[in-house]
């Protein structure tokens, strides 16, 4: 008898992330694009397909059905089992999370201002001498954690990665609009996810197209996925964390049938800031530090821009990842040269022996950065212990992972893990 | 001699309702989503399409030429004879007018504001026991009655519909701009008007082809136009209004032949704000409160923001009806369906026996609603002389459907006029 | 060894002009017109096309790559060799420009406020009064002269028209990104080029297809560039700037065969603000203020906005001319006519015998306007010795072309070069 309703819109990102500032528009969807909006007939749809894995099980609904198409968005559902882990990813567009079922924790990783990097650092050293307790204060700053119940609602900005856990005893069930014709995002209107961990969508891993509401499209574009880190090589992945390759290839989680919704047994000790990791890269003191290599600069990508990278001296090696895991781009790229890097695309480079230095575009008055590595990194805003469960390793793995780079966004070229070739130079 | 020239802009819109917040930022036009932009032969153009009805004449400039195309706008011009009245209309871009001849009076339906209802309702409810003085001023806060004469400009916002009356003893023309690629505008390019009465665009008004300049795109789409009510049932709309069945039928007004410019020769009475109707719906008191039938949701669209709805609990019937006056949608739905409603089409909800619970994903960060029944519809906002008019129906009529549902947002389920089937419920 | 990196981004454009309210937001690339993303190899690009000229080269990177389509900008690069002047144009696109090497001199012209003209003036003759001080004041409000060396950084406003000059003895070289997909272009993604002198692009510009990078988009589209003069007829150039035929045709530069860059041997010289002009102004005091003509509307075009014009009264000729300096339109428009006129489309308009008025709609609330003759003009934002190098007349030639004009909008009709059939009116 009862009629209850709920509102949810864009809106509320602001109360997450009042920093962020995003712009929230939400543009004419495709249809438009296609000049003719054909609204004959609304259907009432049910999921399309289904993506198991070893913690749960995803439904997503058929974005290119005319409805979604109409209203630029798409739509899907998590149900996690108990203790299950949703492995850390970003998206190209804003989500708004609803909360249909149980309870748990999520991470949201937000990076420092864009280009404060420096002032950060400075900040950083200034807390490690003033003590502990402003230093917490600056660590908070790149990852916040949360609880959620069933009712509540999550708003995550496009390009921050983000992670849940399924705390309870009960099965954890969630619905997620992404709103992929949002400002924020300007790649195209498919929804991808950029993983950070695991081997989500590789052939084993379970998946049903349901018989449901097949209409819309032909042949269906399903919702695409993947591991960033596959893209890299792993002597890079090695250098660029600090680790040495066999961690490294736990990044790349090339051998992991658990899909993108792990179990994590023991459950997640992650209230607790990683004080002794901090110690930790504190007790390697110049680690990172030696000049005996080539200049890196952390894995990172834009949040909310294009980059247009224009060579202006020497030469250097570039390494582009897209959201399949795959290397869109490895090459030397010298003096001259421009390689366009796509928003949300993981990117490396590594100066040459002449060094290299370039110009970089951004198509965004505020263009925000993440990195994949070093002091501000997402992997340092990752608890430590969804680092171990997401990549297998042991807690203390986790944490070399997470703080063996002290740098912010350059890094010295050669570590101990570093490859040979790299450090002849 | 002289050369004088007017400049109008999307920026008087803020002079008339300086309350609402859309963004009236102009996209780039279709010439854009075609990729390339040949633009060698521009043309001085004259309207492609007439309109006949009893009140005049509309005239309609083929918004699929190449130059309309590229400003990504529409334009027309009206012409009413003297004692015409343009039905009510709202439209899914911006509109700028400007008089060309004549005068008249005009008014624009504004609700409050979006997913207010309850505390617009409390002001209310304080506004009537502190006297009437403050209830005139709630009410003008949903309707805007303005006098236009020539040379005037009217700037009326995506969704906000609208109604205009020649009351000079001369024709009145106006022309008329629509920005359809507007940030206002979610849907596509083509210019839709959803009209609130009448039954315009039927096959009985003489149409005409004009054969001045039939360049620019083959086969022409023509400006699409219907009254939204036809697509309901007559029955939900006896119960949403609270009014017998034949009054409901005035609503869909599916014999009216006089086209969408209507001549009410008695001349209108609009000036005085509907206190009586006020007292009217006071006399009336509980006739919507009764429990005994399952609620429904009063019919409505949303004005900028296109709605996921996805079902948490229980089942419901929906119904959503296109700017032709058409049902895209009729059906129940159930737990974990999801039924997109694009922005603008109207929608009524009605729960089942077990209720009807749902969350509702709104494209737009200041989402804002329009009800066609209740306390702060649309229909309310019409003067009961122009509710009389549109539908032929006596101004006691005109009061009874615009005052017999005194609820807001959610209705009981059973009036005195409703069916049979829900009223067993 | 060294990793050197800048960042560039849109919001640099506000140091240069902060009194540019420009939305600035970034678009969605055509891949998003295109329905779908297929990222699936990036490559390092160079150059796809190279423009000629006497004072240097111009290279074009290939914009319908699928990189550059993705991320909705252009890019290019020019080397001016010593001396070198590229010749004014304006652009769709905001740009920024990097300066790689060299160092030179600069000027953007920046139309007073829209729709502000008559208070502009009257500032200007109240500043007359004053005496020179405040004179001068004024005209810098419409040009900013500049000075650029090795790693500055210029960013130009879509529309805004611009010059730059090469100082140095060693060649200079500037890499330049468009930002076609910012709102502030309303039209498609092809980056264009409004030259206001010259010849550019024409036959006998050397012109050269690079076999580097030919990927992406079979045959290629090439930048396109043209002279705006050249789409208007002799006459009406002589009257709107007040000057004899021989020079109006200078304009057009018909047989200027030195390209879009072009030597000036005896350097530039610019840092002066015109006075002497001035006072040439006054000398002619009345010299356009004969009533014995037609009106004459300025030739202009909208810097951010297309315009919808709606003919009210009387009957006049327009022109309208696009980048390629052809003329898209040149006719006589009567009453009840619609012409569109696309933005940064240049355009003139003449009364008829019985007068001109017209209605123009805007498609931006903050319409701004640039004309190319009178006294705010493009024209007048130019340093005279640009004006007399650009069309290869004598610096008093170019004074009379600055200055002959007073009006600033509308003109009268005829003057010493008006032609007979206006004269007769």
């Amino acid at each position: 008898m009862a009629m209850k309703k709920l509102f949810l819109s864009l809106s509320s990102f602001l109360l997450l992330s009042t920093t962020f500032t995003f712009a929230t528009q939400h543009q004419q969807g495709s249809w438009q694009q296609q000049g003719q909006c054909h609204i004959t007939r609304i259907n009432a749809q049910d999921p399309s397909y289904r993506l198991r894995a070893e913690g749960g099980v995803s439904e997503f609904w058929n974005h290119n059905s005319d409805e979604f198409q109409c209203a630029g968005v798409a739509f899907h559902r998590h149900t996690l089992r108990s203790k299950a882990l949703m492995l850390p990813a970003y998206h190209n567009a804003p989500l708004l999370a609803y909360i249909l079922k149980g309870e748990g924790i999520f991470g949201v990783m937000i990076s420092g201002c864009p280009e404060t990097f420096e002032s950060s650092q400075q900040t950083q050293r200034q807390s490690e001498e003033e003590g502990s307790g402003r230093r917490q204060r600056f660590l908070d700053r790149h990852q916040k954690i949360g609880q959620f119940r069933q009712g509540d609602i999550l708003a995550i900005p496009a390009g921050a990665a983000h992670w849940a856990y399924n705390t309870g005893d009960q099965e954890f069930v969630v619905v997620v609009l992404q709103d992929t014709t949002n400002n924020a995002n300007q790649l195209d209107q498919n929804p991808r996810s950029f993983f950070l961990a695991g081997n989500p969508g590789n052939p084993g891993q379970e998946q049903e197209q349901s018989h449901g509401s097949r209409r819309g499209g032909g042949e269906q574009r399903q919702h695409e996925l993947g591991n960033v880190f596959r893209g890299f090589d792993v002597q890079t992945l090695a250098e660029v964390f600090g680790v040495d390759e066999e961690t490294a290839r736990k990044l790349q989680g090339e051998n992991d049938e658990r899909g993108h919704l792990i179990i994590v047994e023991r459950g997640l000790q992650v209230i607790t800031p990683p004080l002794a990791g901090e110690e930790y890269g504190r007790r390697e003191e110049g680690y990172g530090g030696r000049d005996n290599g080539n200049a890196i600069m952390a894995p990172h990508w834009y949040v909310n821009a294009h980059s247009i990278v224009y060579v202006t001296r020497g030469e250097g090696r570039m390494q582009i990842v897209n959201h399949r895991g795959e290397a869109v781009f490895d090459g030397q790229v010298g003096e001259g040269k421009v390689v366009v890097v796509p928003q949300n695309f993981a990117v490396v480079k590594r100066a040459g022996d002449e060094g290299f230095e370039w110009v970089e575009f951004n198509t965004n008055d505020n263009a925000m950065i993440n990195t994949l590595s070093g002091r501000t990194s997402a992997m340092r805003g990752l608890p430590a212990d969804v680092v171990a469960s997401a990549y297998q390793i042991s807690r203390e793995e986790a944490e070399r992972l997470k703080f063996s780079r002290r740098e912010t966004l350059f890094f010295s070229g050669s570590s101990s893990a570093g490859r040979g070739r790299v450090a002849s130079a």
